[in-house]
């Protein structure tokens, strides 16, 4: 009945609740950047996986699912998506969902960890399968806010915010605020889509995921469409939440149809994310709503989220 | 960076990836029975929670997440289920999701252990909310199978078949099996509806869902709608699967207006399997059907599943 | 080669270095007192097992050794001990092994945790044996550090400082610093030794031992001889420290033969420190020298010693 | 009060009772020989640490604890040893220790696994610290039992035995046999000395280390003097057993005055086994001579001993 453990493991805390060791088959590459702590190891059933300060990041068992939630719906949400940015996005896949469109000129991806890039392009490829290499890919180590802030007007018809969740009081935390939201939106085209990951959409830890949604909900004036989604992605044993926010489309009103068409159209190809699953994705449950009335709170500079769990 | 462990655990080994320590900060009651060990503990954020043979059965936060599944889909589909028999279901919240259609006249549960519920009458009240002394209730402590097939005939409207995952070659290996499946048709009225919580509907393990899905698909004579569904249960840290096999009515023709009315008529509520969210937790990802076509396979009494990870 | 966890645990930090994960059989007792928290556990050739604040304190293993290493030397070292005083000790083993002796008029024991006392009466037995009914034994329930200091002149032949670790703090900090040693002294009489437990003995965290022991040695006019000692418990999975202090008689100086005769003529009887074994304890490795130099301070109120790892 | 694990471990269960989780900084160097996996790791508070097969072999706080229990009784108490042979010892430092002696012309390694030594040369230097590339040193890759055989005769004066415990039926379990132990004695000189490391000490696992005990307590005819010994090796966490087994001379004849004299001799520096510590690291406590008459029992190829906890 007992069995008791051997072997190499990663633990990663998960709310007070739980703690996951993870069953390490061999530690592929170790390292820490400026940033971060970083390992890259075989997990069995999971294959190759990243952990990044010992929290997982992804694996290849499931990165689509996080990949395509976290760029799909707001690319082809977008009726012509030719100017993209990825702020943040390290494993280079974020990247690579957004250049399947090819509708795409120019991808500006802005991650700060320079050192981690140059990690991910040689340990990684599976990730980022050439991305990092495409003739349309821009690719900028500084911070993304301060970028945007410095490119107001751009005119991004996407904007990708695949960021660290805002884990203690630190940078990452300044980029899940109103005030980053607005800088953004400056950035962005009048018909420009913003999508981000947004933590947990667990029933265990949902505030993150429903401050975030609040926030962008209180910004009715420059997106009037803002609409959660989210998915299961096993790697991170719980169901992920992501939010859309657009100044001009609603995604609830994109079709099975039209999804398919502008797939078939710009030659994109997905697992998880599918004209079939798109309504079922945005289909949040009910306790996600009531999260959102009791502990939902608009975030700013001067509140901003931190996690705490 | 590093911190360790201090304090009381149990531990759940989830396939060879992973290994989960749920924190326990009481354990209120523990014991066993001629079936299986049993300890009710206090764990964070989880509060009350059982676990059988150290596998996490449920806990306060969403119980209602699993018995909702387990029980409402099928009683709902049922235009009028005057008689259910729930299979398993030890807690007594999949009784007690029945006995929320004013329609039930009876409700026989047929849970093998008697120790275990004579404990949960006691000590998971929060669960079973009365629904034991519910006067439309018949309980029996024998094997569901045997009672099933000596009660060939019995038209019953619903059948609830919530039984321990084929862990192990035991019995519950055959509550899994084609042969089950037909003894619970034949002990069904008509337009009777079957539902059963298969197993983990994650891409890590699919395996025991894609088989069942299988071998009920399988059996189109007796039932020509068989459908999976599924739902993130938070305490499973996976999306689990379920599956409705249905003789005469297809879920996937009921509209959302449909469910609101004869919820609405037969005064039942609901958290988690709402009108609005039952036609996302029918629309299942497309690694399910993949591991359907690569893994699925009918299983039989000569052939059973057993869950190996 | 790898193996996964399955089970009950109780996991304890031990130094930055390792945590140990106890496999638990079975939750005998729980609970909680004014001062700390217990569980009376069932662990697999361990049997029998208390742990208070998640410190594993003694098992039915070998809480012989831990024991009778905190009373014989002390007891058979001096030459007529009919007053006693055991300050801590709840398990009731140290009273024990006091009591072996029939010299022993009185045996004073002052636990502050009158709950704790209460429990151990009930569920272990195995450790007091009956010693808290004897009729030698005067019980109290008040801070041994306020009582003795009450009491001095009491002229108790044999001190024995059976107490928590100083793990953060809080009031054990102050039953190991020079004026609680001095307010020994003074409630002992002319030829009275004092001993106590003063931590790990090994290599990997030897601060608290080697600075009671400098803080002893530092009280030469109070205690001649002061001599530190050490046994491997099993349970606590390291060698542990105790140091005996003596106002007239050296423990080197005991022969084996002279222990073999006061053991026979009192009566007691001995599994771990015998005379045969009563030189290799006080042998102490070279290590606790070398960290004696390099580590060891003088504990007072004003800088106590504060565990930390 | 609770806490719980975030970051890099190796588990190592060590029997029913207790699961180690080592802390891990850093991996530095892993990979699987054809006889074993291994990993160098840095551990805090242990520094640089070996394991091999997920058990931990040493690390540099107290690896001299165990080398020196290994190597100096036997080697201290031959006159004169001129010519030794090692038996396993990886790491290269009991090897180091038997160099320390300047009477030695020659020492012989036998060490089946090629691959690790090379590994341990380059990776380990700490523990080896030039031995291998000391004149004297003879270094061969094979059986070391196989390799007496052929050897009969030879005369060592010591044959000191590191070698793996025997876990499974596999090789090693041949190596703690009286059929290795007589070939060992047929290969040393009139007056040779044998040591080895016999296992645990602990009470709670002493089976191995008695059995070989009485092994060689069986063969009086070959070593008239057999005597266990122990010391606390931290890394293990318990007491470690050793039995040296002599042809001619009695370690428990040798003064403490004797082994200074020889020391100063030989230009020996030691830290744990010293002159002061001979006599207390050969006085067995009780409970090892009752699980010796309890378990203890003569092991040969036909019965061997194998480790199963």
């Amino acid at each position: 009945m007992f069995s008791q453990s051997t072997g190499m493991f990663v633990a990663e805390t998960h709310t007070e609740a739980v703690t996951w060791y993870f069953t390490v088959e061999r530690f592929l590459v170790q390292g820490k950047t400026q940033y971060q702590e970083y390992q890259i190891c075989d997990i069995p059933r999971f294959g190759k996986t990243l952990f990044l300060d010992y929290k997982i990041q992804s694996s290849l068992l499931d990165e689509f699912i996080f990949h395509e939630l976290m760029s799909q719906p707001a690319m082809v949400l977008h009726p012509n998506p030719r100017k993209v940015a990825v702020c943040g996005g390290g494993e280079g896949a974020t990247l690579r969902e957004a250049l399947k469109h090819n509708t795409v000129e120019k991808a500006t991806m802005i991650d700060i960890d320079e050192e981690l890039i140059d990690m991910v392009r040689v340990h990684m490829p599976e990730w980022h399968q050439g991305a990092f290499d495409d003739p349309r890919t821009e690719l900028l180590h500084t911070d993304a806010r301060k970028y945007l802030q410095e490119n107001k007007g751009a005119g991004f018809d996407v904007v990708l915010s695949d960021l660290p969740d805002p884990l203690e009081a630190g940078p990452a935390v300044y980029l899940f605020t109103k005030e980053y939201f607005q800088i953004c939106a400056d950035a962005m085209s009048d018909d420009g889509v913003f999508a981000m990951q947004a933590g947990s959409a667990s029933i265990n830890y949902p505030y993150c995921f429903v401050s975030c949604l609040k926030t962008l909900q209180d910004m009715k004036d420059v997106f009037p469409y803002v609409r959660g989604y989210f998915g299961f992605v096993c790697t991170f044993m719980m169901p992920w939440g992501f939010i859309l926010a657009s100044k001009k489309h609603d995604p609830l009103e994109l079709t099975e149809q039209e999804i398919a068409r502008r797939f078939a159209e710009r030659g994109v190809k997905t697992k998880y994310y599918t004209p079939r699953t798109h309504h079922s994705v945005f289909t949040l449950p009910d306790y996600l709503y009531e999260a959102l009335d009791q502990h939902g709170r608009v975030l700013t500079d001067a509140e901003p989220f931190v996690w705490t769990a």
